[in-house]
């Protein structure tokens, strides 16, 4: 027997989203349940598939299912597809099973032709509307299906109203339609070589594969890619009985959500149209009435309309969102969903439904996506500062939040500015590490140059700092001190503000609002708190990212990156002269004289997270990246060398690499010159005796070795830990304890985990350079061709955003499952930027991780995705 | 009851090598079969260990075991140590399980002291040989036990003999000798603040100690380290009685060979001395006689000897390395090893002992060290000639083999020269991509910097031309065109001539020899080829390689690399030009200039291969690699392109790189730019075809994808493929067949090897790639650490010259057993220089490939290393 392809409404149900499209299960669920639904039937996502794998075309057990079904649908409606007395008419709409935008639109109407439009004008009593139906419907058909550029049947439209003198559509007379339709078939003609077709069965099939084909159109596969849809998923085709809004004025077509998608409001909220089809509410030529005035227009379907609203919520556990269509006083359901929320109507229904009842805290936690809480987790403009807001560029929405300042187009005079309180907004065609303490002190970034990857755009979004990157129609000037931006120059000190969530530069400054973690965001944490299994930690470098951390609820700092430190402009001098100094002395010199200043940051951070561990990484990137590499900077670093240009070009020059990424970094840095890892572990040490001291708190250090790839690195580093740790033990006469690990970024680490074990104390996933390694390629050097991958769908999910589970996910669980071979009872977590990605962190938490560690403004939804993940994963 | 840590000789046996140390066993095993042995005991490796694992400290057991084990000799030899009437003194030796120098030196006469001493007179009835004994026991004692400074102790006998007028050191008299010993320990007392120990027992446990602690000198370290012998291993002590061979001319001390270690001639080869202790025939005072002329000084010794030598040749079936003693007439064996030979004795020693009988063809092929092979598969100096060489400088042998030729500056007038049929060597600062036709064209290469992994020394090694790198003494001026070495300038022309297997550079032209595959080596590979499992494929770019491989006994070609074929000069331009297409056109046009080129490239392979399969990777480096970098040239690609010279410099920069080996390169190109592969496939498939048409031979192209991370990337370039290939046969009409296939040498495609394989026909190691990045740092970069982990002994092996089985090995395997799991025959096989290395290959053997593929050269060694695998691995 042939498999089934195409399912009545009435044969299925919500369960069967995968099969039937979102759309087509819950079009058969309210079906099921007893609800008005105009009748129809589901070609299966399976089917989609099939049409694919088959070049794209449908097989004969499909046409002739389809063609049975349509006769189906002629019995229970009474009328008959294409019939020239009692034509029936459908609707062709794709539905997949997660709603995606970038699908194939909607074909209303279909089953028109020059006889059945004459039987739709005879039966409605109503020609115009005949005639409007046909010609609406060949446009779509020719728009969707034979993918015609829309503008042609436009310029017939406006070609007959400037004829006539007409200002709206809705003046066409019934012979102008006639005329319409006439020039549109004689469109087709041109455009395709053929016909319009006529034979209703045709049309069917070719609007049926062309909803298949525009599954792998490009908008639909970018989308995809962007949020991590899988491609064979496929769509399903619904084929549904007409029903019409637009027959008089007892008629009507609306949506609807069940709460207000923007408050959480428990309000029916949406909106309708009198005598009007679906594409007239949103083509705007009316203004829709808000759904309180059906009350007054037609109080017993609104009566019906509010209880069916009732029902689904109630059958669907959730707010949903609805289509409507009222044919003749009849109320007809289109499609009901799970409906869209902002991130803060998704906290208040979340916790009002647990208060209804309705749902368990399990369920409330599961119903948050935890990505969107980020929305709330970054300043935003005021509403209404922001509509005065003129937009003067747009770019890359690079970090979100919003900010407002005065301009700075130097790091140092940022930094300046904002010491005397100002607040600053640093503007730079792009920012290097030597920018860093410049955009920490700026409550927003823009760069004229760079992606999402940039320098600018990583670092901010670590920072929680909102950045715009990328804004090419800004011309910058740095040495000027000057940008212009739509034609008009800003200087120095004058306001803008930017919104780091949609890219938009504005002019002057606008009001921000602080986020807040209260009210329902504050329960639902509570709740995530209870649920979850794994620990969260944050990624801080310095007292005022732990101490937001700490606000966001961060139970310890998992990545304390000490680099970020030394590029302090106090410190900078020094740490160019311990690197280029000529032997170990020297550099001893120069290290002795960075040690007070490190035991400060470390203080710092020891004062804010008091008990709570913090891992401290020593020392990993590359000496050359804080070399100076502008003429003058190194002619003074030569003067103060007592060295010569050239000498000290040399010197440089030296310590260039081919390969960066893979050079001289992390531990290998620790073997070659013992002194650094010794004056770190001094400054870490010392520290936590001393804040220990100071405030009573039981403080563990955690000392962590990266980029280690064989036992052997980690052996000779962790020496020179202990000792120089057990020295200063013995100096400040304490008996603290302390712990020292490693990362595990390199793929050989993950792969002999058992032997590292031994000598690391804890493991910390690095997840960004693992995947890097792992893949073979760098993000700065990806750029030419990974956007191409993502188009080409090479990428099931991007592995920079979310851990790539297949490849690097397989050597993580190795790890762990080795490391804990060694060491059954140590600690392992997650640093990297996955640390902070929801769908990472399921994978992790089913790993058997103990914690992660992100961003402080991550933390949040951190909690949140590991609550779910415990959920999930049936842990806790 | 305690651990056994000392062992009387007459306990042991030959197979305890590891517990007693090679020396130890042998000695033991001369015991058990009744040779005279002088008797004595063995401290055990084990006991090495724990001394070292204790901190450098001798257990109680340990002492109480050598002290009765003390006893046991002294009723052994009815002397008695310490004694003051009959003093039994011994010898100290270290001998570990593999002969290793770097190990502390012997301790002869230990047990003298101011007692003992004048016993030995009475009793020897030679005072001067008992003082003699005593200072050179004292001098011995105290520099490799105490480690004081040993020109300390020559600058005395320098300062009695100048005052005394004497010339040679045996015209001191025994006052005098009694001077030197009061001096003697007089600078003891110096240097250590303490007596030169007088007892016996305490000099013996002051010995043993100094033997263990020297396992962990450096130069020990550093010697294993280069020969990649564990650290583990640990050395043994051996106390063994003393014999005298300095007793009168019945007396005398030698060693010998078995058979000629130089050309394996069945004889009794080796020299000894008269009246003399060992360590004179080593000084070189007097010269020692050829063993033959023992036959007349001593005939029943002689006999003896050449009784023994035979009895031990047999006992042990390989070719001996002996010490003995002749005390007072009586002959006593102080060792005997297999011992060391050349390549070409090894051979004839192998195979005539085969034919005598003694050994199996199996064990025959396990006794030649398959690296040796590499000194005959070179071109070498005539013996003869090179006594007349004059050596002008020296630098690193970083390609074995001899040149000679004049020399030449740059590239391309090194390839003029030799295409007029001059022999050339290449003299440069250093050598890049741009220099291989000129590379190709030399006899041998000379750069003043750069390592063993510099681009010179890689692609010598590949082509199997001789190399010297890093000649740091000569200047070299490519403008000027000449070189100082040595003081002296020579210019364009002079003749020079390199042996890259020593480093040395001579001065003229020195005749060289060219390597021959015959004779006993023939016999050896014969057997070698009957006994393997793995096939044995070559490297190789060009149809000369190609040949060279084929003669050497290649099955095929393993990789021949196509970017070698873009740096021609007839192409370079067209290669640039297709690199800087602003469209795929302009590219388009481009290639199909270049691509009748490849055709003629893939055509000379083919032809020397015939039905031999051949496996093409498709272009690998990043396309910067192919521009110009010099001013000049860039101008003229500008003008040649109608571009300005800022345009071209924009154009090449925005091909930058930040980390090229993690950038746009490998199938990543392919997957961007369509069109190379298309050309590439076009060239192999047409030159396939129109070869096998010519030759009627049956050639299976093998297309290869480079730098596959996940199976989308291999699907799409594979597409490329094989949509071009199609094409291709239908043009010309041909059912030829053709595989597609990929490297491994991404960490993810061998994690995902499962997935990959549905893809891939076949699968080749990439491991050089491989260990780079599953080690996470590139060879052009880890220079600056590198050096130091080899000197901390952080390898048991150095990963890029054998394959790290720990780490890079498991991925190896994990991507054999998954690709297996999809694809079951799937043919594998590896390509990196490991392909080359006698240990990688018996792991590949183990791990189940089906080939391994190395540089030609490389041929003869991998196929007996085959060989060894297959014996030891029980798989043939």
């Amino acid at each position: 027997m042939a498999k089934q392809w195409v399912y009545m409404f009435s044969e299925g149900n919500a369960d069967q989203r995968n099969l039937l499209g979102g759309k087509g299960a819950n079009l058969a669920e309210m079906t099921r349940i007893g609800l008005p639904v105009p009748q129809g039937f589901t070609v299966s996502t399976e089917a989609c598939n099939e049409y694919i794998a088959n070049g794209n075309e449908l097989s004969e057990d499909m046409v002739k299912q389809i063609k049975d079904r349509m006769k189906d649908l002629n019995e229970i409606s009474g009328k008959s597809f294409g019939d020239s007395e009692n034509p029936l008419l459908v609707s062709v709409r794709s539905g997949a099973r997660i709603s995606m935008p970038g699908m194939m639109d909607t074909i209303l109407n279909l089953g028109l032709n020059d006889v059945t439009v004459e039987a739709l004008a005879k039966k409605s009593n109503n020609p115009r509307f005949a005639w409007d139906s046909y010609r609406r419907f060949i446009q779509m058909f020719g728009d969707v299906v034979q993918e015609i550029d829309k503008n042609k049947f436009e310029a017939v439209l406006d070609d007959i109203k400037e004829r006539e003198g007409y200002k709206y559509d809705t003046e066409l007379t019934v012979d102008d339609l006639k005329e319409v339709v006439d020039r549109y078939k004689a469109i087709v003609k041109e455009e395709t070589g053929k016909d319009f077709p006529s034979e209703p069965e045709d049309q069917l099939m070719q609007a049926v594969e062309a909803v298949f084909r525009s599954w792998n159109n490009p908008r639909a596969i970018v989308y995809r890619n962007l949020n991590e849809i899988p491609h064979d998923y496929g769509t399903a085709v619904n084929v549904q009985s007409m029903v019409f809004g637009n027959m008089g004025d007892n008629s009507g077509t609306g949506v609807a959500f069940t709460r207000n998608p923007s408050t959480g409001e428990r309000k029916l909220y949406g909106e309708y149209l009198i005598n009007a089809q679906g594409e007239d509410v949103v083509a705007g030529v009316r203004t829709p009435e808000p759904i309180a005035r059906l009350k007054e227009d037609l109080p017993e379907v609104y009566e019906q309309f509010a209880e069916t609203a009732k029902i689904l919520e109630d059958h669907y556990r959730d707010m949903q969102d609805m289509e409507f269509t009222i044919d003749d006083g009849r109320l007809f359901m289109l499609q009901t969903r799970n409906g869209k929320r902002t991130a803060p109507a998704a906290l208040k229904i979340a916790v009002d439904m647990v208060n209804e009842g309705t749902i368990t805290k399990e369920e409330a936690l599961e119903r948050i996506e935890a990505k969107a809480l980020d929305q709330l987790l970054h300043p935003t403009f005021d509403a209404e500062a922001l509509k005065e807001g003129k937009v003067i560029a747009e770019g890359l929405a690079a970090s979100p939040g919003a900010g407002t300042g005065r301009i700075y187009f130097t790091a140092d005079e940022a930094k300046n500015a904002a010491a005397n309180g100002e607040d600053v907004i640093l503007v730079r065609k792009e920012t290097s590490p030597e920018d860093i303490e410049g955009m920490y002190a700026s409550n927003g970034i823009l760069t004229s140059r760079g992606g999402m990857t940039s320098h600018a755009a990583v670092v901010a979004r670590g920072m929680g700092t909102c950045c715009v990157a990328g804004v090419e129609d800004i011309v910058v000037d740095e040495d000027q001190k000057k940008m212009i931006a739509d034609g008009k120059e800003y200087t120095e000190g004058d306001f803008i503000s930017l919104d780091g969530s949609t890219g938009k530069v504005y002019e002057g400054s606008i009001q921000t609002v602080a986020p807040t973690l209260s009210g329902d965001f504050a329960t639902i944490m509570e709740w995530a708190d209870y649920a979850r299994r794994l620990q969260v930690r944050t990624n801080a470098d310095s007292p005022r990212d732990a101490k937001q951390a700490l606000e966001f609820g961060a139970e310890g700092v998992g990545l304390c990156r000490t680099e970020h430190m030394f590029f302090d402009e106090d410190r900078i001098p020094a740490v160019r002269k311990m690197i280029l100094s000529p032997d170990v002395e020297t550099r001893e010199k120069y290290l002795a004289e960075l040690m007070p200043m490190q035991k400060e940051d470390f203080k710092g951070m020891y004062e804010v997270m008091k008990e709570k561990p913090i891992t401290i990484r020593l020392l990993d990137p590359p000496l050359h990246e804080f070399l100076p590499t502008d003429e003058e900077e190194i002619q003074a670093l030569a003067d103060d060398m007592g060295m010569t240009l050239e000498e000290m070009k040399a010197n440089i020059d030296s310590l260039h690499e081919f390969n960066p990424m893979l050079g001289h970094r992390g531990c290998r840095l620790a073997v070659t010159y013992p002194e650094i890892p010794a004056m770190q572990t001094r400054a870490i040490m010392e520290a936590a005796i001393e804040v220990a001291e100071e405030t009573g708190a039981d403080i563990v250090p955690e000392i962590m070795i990266p980029l280690v790839g064989m036992k052997e690195e980690l052996e000779d580093v962790k020496k020179t830990v202990v000792e120089t740790a057990e020295k200063v033990k013995e100096e400040k006469g304490s008996d603290i304890s302390y712990e020292v690990g490693t990362m595990i970024e390199i793929p050989r680490a993950a792969l002999t985990a058992d032997e590292i074990a031994e000598d690391a104390e804890f493991f910390s996933f690095g997840t960004n350079d693992l995947t890097q390694m792992t893949f073979g390629y760098s993000r700065d050097d990806a750029g030419k061709f990974i956007n191409e991958y993502k188009e080409k769908g090479f990428y099931q999910v991007d592995p920079f955003a979310s851990i790539d589970q297949t490849g690097v996910g397989k050597l993580v669980q190795t790890a762990v499952k080795l490391g804990h071979q060694t060491r059954p009872d140590m600690m392992m977590g997650v640093c990297g930027e996955h640390g902070g990605d929801p769908t990472s962190i399921k994978f992790f938490d089913k790993s058997g991780l103990d914690y992660v560690s992100c961003s402080p403004f991550r933390v949040p939804i951190a909690r949140l995705a590991a609550a779910q993940a415990a959920i999930e994963n049936g842990k806790k």
